[in-house]
């Protein structure tokens, strides 16, 4: 059964893949299943209709059937369980994998959204040129840690899992901030889960919605 | 198997169970599964061979023979995937239920966690004062959005789950900010939370641990 992501109108990057719908769409690219997309604006993502998929206002939804889900991990982790690619066959290292997802979405994304709401919102306080070297040295304190653990590997834990694909995502998010490169080998692996063509095709798909060209492959 | 568990020698919460191995512990208590507890200090879980199971340096992880776990999210789902009791067995349900887990904290738990920070952190600067009802706000769009959800339900979705269950440990370290109180039918839930058996029995089990005294079961 073909699911149903939701997807902002007019996306607020302007096409640059960064909304919470490109790791889904990435995901479904990545085994081979294909989605429709629904398109919501800021102000039809608030009302009842879309509050009833996600109390919580936010996209991306997933819809398949009689099942409604919210939150890009669950829904990353429901398409990984029904469809081989995602996450590895054996127990243990099915479970690593998944902690990874985890990792990206608790430990290492909240201080880069935190930077990003400050970016955003405070940056005409006048607390905010204090502010922002803190946040940047939270966020510098997990990618150093990441770049400890990732060493040369080519992904996290054995091979390519959901897990890295939540933490490109979560990562790309600092693309343009200046931390990214004081970590190298974060950056090649950032550059790495960008290269895929699983990845390539989702973005384009999301870009399109951007600029009303279809995308090449549709 | 028996698990081990890492959780702080001395937690900064002075045994108020707000520290994430609470969580932990609390749904080997609702499986119903005994484990062990390996302590260590701030200084110790900075160290290579805590490192070594979390490169975040954080607590908790879960080692059972050769795997080894960290995210408190990712132990649990490992703990409800292999045990009766804290995922319904109905597939739909269960994504869900899962959904709920991410929800709690992908979702809920960052603002919370950054309204902690700051008075942790900013209490002495310019901007505190100023900053932390925009932090507060933040935290009150989704208690409400919440709070809607919730209604006059027992639990988020039927039965009592590990969504549930992380829901109302991320919740509960708003206690004594007041802004619970605002949500009668939300405090009522983590109350429900608090109530059951299993809880009662990690919570003693961490505050334990704290005051040097042995729990009351154990």
């Amino acid at each position: 059964m073909k699911p149903t992501v939701t997807a902002f109108e007019r996306s607020p990057d302007r096409g640059r893949g960064l909304a919470r719908d490109m790791r889904v769409r990435w995901a479904l690219e990545e085994v081979g299943q294909p989605y429709d997309v629904r398109l919501v604006s800021f102000k039809t993502m608030k009302e009842a209709a879309h509050c009833e998929r996600n109390p919580f206002g936010q996209i991306p939804t997933y819809e398949e059937g009689d099942l409604t889900l919210f939150e890009s991990g669950a829904i990353i982790l429901h398409i990984a369980e029904r469809h081989a690619g995602l996450l590895p066959a054996d127990v243990s290292a099915r479970a690593r994998a998944i902690t990874w997802m985890f990792a990206a979405l608790s430990t290492v994304e909240p201080p880069i959204v935190e930077r990003s709401a400050a970016v955003l919102l405070e940056r005409d306080k006048g607390w905010y040129e204090q502010r922002l070297p803190m946040l940047e040295d939270r966020i510098r304190a997990r990618l150093a840690q990441l770049s400890r653990r990732l060493g040369a590997a080519e992904w996290l834990d054995g091979e390519f899992s959901a897990g890295d694909l939540l933490m490109v995502h979560v990562l790309r998010r600092l693309e343009g901030s200046g931390l990214l490169e004081e970590y190298p080998n974060v950056s090649a692996y950032i550059a790495r889960g960008e290269a895929r063509p699983a990845y390539q095709r989702a973005f384009a798909a999301q870009l399109a919605v951007f600029t009303g060209q279809p995308a090449p492959d549709s």
